[in-house]
């Protein structure tokens, strides 16, 4: 009986054996191969954030002149068409290629390293798309800043230095393992790593192209210059918020039960922002402005970007309302006083409200939000953390503001001094739609300037 | 060898207990914990209906004026931020919460229940995204029929209370456990939860407010006052039925094997109103009016949006012609018969078809289709089920009509008589954009009022 | 101890026949039992494709004049609204019907075999809805070329034809089992099935018509004819950008690890189309033109929608910028030399380019990505194939060329010789708008014709 006993254990033992590695290949099917619900949920996000594209579009034409509208499409178009082709040769090597001291990447140019063969080369190709449609983001953020007074050939020279170098680096401290995320420095999915770098990019283009004519008067008050399409501004909004459920549940880079926890945060963010931008600009200017409030809501949702997946939804309506008074603020502030033209409000929108999302992560975030985020267990001021990750925040906007005002003051004056940054004066006045595409976006309407 | 005989056999029953509980680990996981598919899926209907948001503003701005168009997308911003941010701290507890006798939730407030460190808690938030979504739709369907004509203040109030009581009220008898859902009334999607909620108090809106003036001469006699961009209005219905992709299949609130088939009947019947309305507007009129085939289209949606898991598509197709015809008449009716101004034909369109479609699960439902669907064999009158769900449905649609009718009464007529609820004629004259918002939608343009 | 041995055997035995049967029901089950992720994957894809009605709509209508904007939109209302109920009363069955002969199907009218209680069944409606959007593209493709003189009638006659007969004819040849695919022609995504169709299509609809008035001068000069909003084209541009990530890694048809390869592909083809279309006019014109980089964006869209699955990433951007340089020189040859005026460059983006990116298989083709993607190793000239799948590809676009072209000649000129294909001078140069609908787009604006 001694020998049935242990020969019965053997067959249990192997039969349990062989029943755990079915287990384990369910399991590791689940861990380690992406599945259907990763691809989908990736590639859904991915399609999101390429339609940004056109609500930048819209946007920024909306709140420019008629006289100037081919022009600003044309460089949305650019931004992505020509920024993708860079991405694709140089970006993505620099943002997630092999890190040289965590300062920069350098492999994988040509995204040569997925293999189609495989699940995981499949994936890739799929987190490259991601990429790519954020890439574009930050490169179209500068170009509302510039709109109605940029030389289209210098402009593209810009638009493909972004995406293939400004972006890919500071993205590369943040997302690619490089210095600053080392240091516990996080952005979900991108206030700083996208909008603040646009953002700043954009503040300097402002300065070096200096303000459009007839903007300030001789004694230097400032003079509105009215959009053309508040129609077409308010879809652009409408697109975004849309595009603003891929970017930030998307960055989750895989599926993840978060998504619908972030797209929650995500969308009180933006409904607080426009709700408390159009207040503020109520109590200044007596009446509820559309621009202010259509700006309110993108800063609700650029300042919910990089808390979007550590905060409590209440918390989100705060960060938000706070990002809608801050941007009404922000933009009177540029205009009136900084006497900065630019002409959407870019720099407020997604360099200050990218500022501000990011530096409340170490305001707000609480332990269970993160953790059932992936992260950490990250915990902000408010919530128990005290300064720390306050601290570490505040030196990841200052180092990627540092290196982008850097760079891009290069990159603009490079181009300024050398192929020309500026249109001329009288087509300037005519409009950029004749002067650089030879037509107009509106033929047969009678427009006045 | 007896013993080892049931040594044997306890060796086997072992093993398949173990062997069944490894199935049922899988099999409970696909009926409990929710998935990626159904996460997924869920998410990419809320964003699709979330969009509609878009569509409504467009539409409703391409069929009014452009003195008015930088209000009417305020209006539509506004249905969907404040609306979002009440329906976060009031309506779905009203809607979801613990039932009072049926009648109302009351519970949840804030969404503080949901707990991120839980399959289900996750869930639950993609959820309520789904449901504020369609709470916003039932608001924004309101704006079309106030256009041009109510105070932007006022306005707001009656967005906020929409949200936040009189859709979750209703909302709460059919879809969240109340008394209706207890009689056995079906709305897969919302005919009547979302649309005729937002027809009904439409219509008493426009009743309150008056016609817009210049819309009736002193003998009474209707004149068309014309929209401003119909290429802005076709783009709006393109949106919305994109989003009804969301919204009907979407219905199903996680993956199921039925949202291809909802799909298609939502399709079809949408394509049924153009065609039918289309045709009816042709004859009537000698031309195919390009704004009535648009609003056909809507009308079919409608139409198709409470049966659209129940009946075959070739009933699809039959509800929406019936519902493009009746949106044609309906439309003439509102307009000369009763002398209602409804500017964008809001009544018409999710009132008068919302009941439609409602009432026709009486008619055209199937048991196949149904039970394919998740719910009981449901019939209607035509394949075999008599009059009993017609009877039912009938007493649904009427029941939300009164409280709808009833509850915006009070609202609408508290609102005028307080803070007031219409512009004056001087501002109405000039275009509420000025008025309401010191702008212009389309600066720069030679407009002709 | 023998017996007991064999005992044990037979325990192991049977276990591990249960532990088989049990992986076997599982692996069966992603192999057979459409999942999650194939019905999400396809809807997603689907609705993508839907909302590219959108995109023709809008591309169509901002390159023509305000005067026919309206009849645009209607076209490509009606181009869905009645293409898909034919489309589901005859084109589907034509297309994917039981064979006859290679020619045609004939069978599943109405799509009765569609059973709701089987998982197979349902999945057959979410891919009638994928299909049915593929047959409205083709549909919707020639009111471009067919703008600004078609009349409305003639028009729908046209459109429900080709939804009902001419696009399934051709499409079961490479899609439904016929003759063509028999032979090994592939096309992964319609360059040659939906794109060439609508194109040659378009082209004998322009013929057929002849050119608008004011087109040409007495001597035979072109002049252009500038589109009324370059806004909205753009939107069109960006949003059918968008449905192709529907389009072609839609055409997996249900969920495929190759889907995000797919998407990088399609959408590198497309930014190198824009990119050298915009340079090929930028030294033919001397300056960047907005129109031509915009149908640059389709060109590669168009290009890379046969060979998507086939080639690598860096082969679809030499495959995009070749369509982008064809598509600027065919516009301007068909304009300039062959003077059929084509008011979008419909016959040159969706035509030649579908020619040309369906011949590009024989090309680019390489085998690990078409075993990757699912097909037998194909490889083309450049990467091993010799010429043979080259012959097989320019087989196929003479086949439905020589198909389409013969049809539509036929049905326009039927319906030339009938009901009548172009309105009156009068009714053309007053627009089409008032015309054939009674009512303006832009009411109200001031417009110069």
């Amino acid at each position: 009986m001694n020998g049935f006993m242990t020969n019965t254990k053997k067959v249990l033992f192997i039969l349990l054996l062989l029943m755990l590695s079915i287990v384990m290949i369910f399991a590791d099917g689940e861990e380690e191969k992406k599945s259907g619900a990763d691809f989908v949920w990736l590639l859904l996000a991915a399609f999101l954030v390429f339609f940004m594209q056109a609500g930048f579009a819209m946007v920024e034409t909306g709140f420019t002149r008629a006289k100037n509208a081919t022009n600003i499409l044309m460089k949305n178009l650019m931004d992505f068409s020509a920024g993708s082709l860079v991405y694709f040769i140089i970006g993505w090597a620099i943002m997630y290629g092999d890190s040289i001291l965590g300062l920069f990447g350098f492999s994988d140019f040509f995204l040569t390293s997925a293999d189609p063969g495989s699940n995981a080369g499949m994936f890739q190709y799929a987190s490259w798309l991601f990429q790519v449609v954020f890439a574009a983001t930050a490169a179209t953020i500068v170009s509302g800043a510039m709109a109605e007074r940029t030389k289209f050939s210098g402009y593209l020279i810009y638009s493909i230095f972004i995406s293939a170098i400004i972006y890919p680096v500071s993205g590369h401290w943040i997302w690619g393992g490089g210095w600053l995320s080392s240091l516990g420095f996080v952005d979900y999915a991108g206030s700083t790593v996208v909008h603040s770098v646009g953002g700043w990019a954009a503040l300097v283009g402002a300065i070096v192209l200096g303000p459009r004519i007839g903007k300030y008067t001789a004694d230097g008050k400032p003079k509105a210059i009215a959009g053309h399409n508040i129609p077409l501004a308010a879809l652009g909004v409408f697109i975004l918020w849309l595009g603003w459920f891929g970017f930030n549940p998307g960055s989750s880079l895989a599926f993840s039960e978060n998504i619908g926890y972030v797209a929650v945060t995500t969308s009180l963010a933006a409904a607080a922002g426009a709700v408390f931008s159009m207040i503020t600009i109520w109590i200044i200017n007596r009446k509820p402005d559309a621009s202010m409030t259509l700006n309110g809501a993108l800063a609700g949702l650029v300042g919910i970007t990089a808390p979007c997946a550590f905060v409590s939804p209440i918390s989100a309506i705060i960060i938000g309302a706070i990002a809608g008074i801050i941007v009404a603020l922000s933009v009177l502030f540029i205009d009136k006083v900084l006497k900065i033209d630019d002409p959407v409000g870019a720099v407020s929108v997604h360099g200050i409200c990218g500022a501000w999302g990011t530096l409340s992560i170490g305001l707000f975030a609480q332990e269970k939000f993160a953790v059932a985020s992936g992260f950490d267990p990250i915990a902000g001021l408010f919530f128990g953390g005290g300064l720390k990750q306050l601290g570490i925040q505040a030196l990841g906007v200052a180092s990627v503001a540092g290196w982008v005002l850097a760079a891009s003051t290069i990159l603009f004056l490079g181009i300024k001094f050398t192929i020309g940054l500026r249109v001329k004066k009288e087509e300037e006045l005519k409009g950029l739609d004749i002067g650089e595409h030879g037509m107009e976006a509106y033929s047969g309407f009678q427009i006045i300037d």
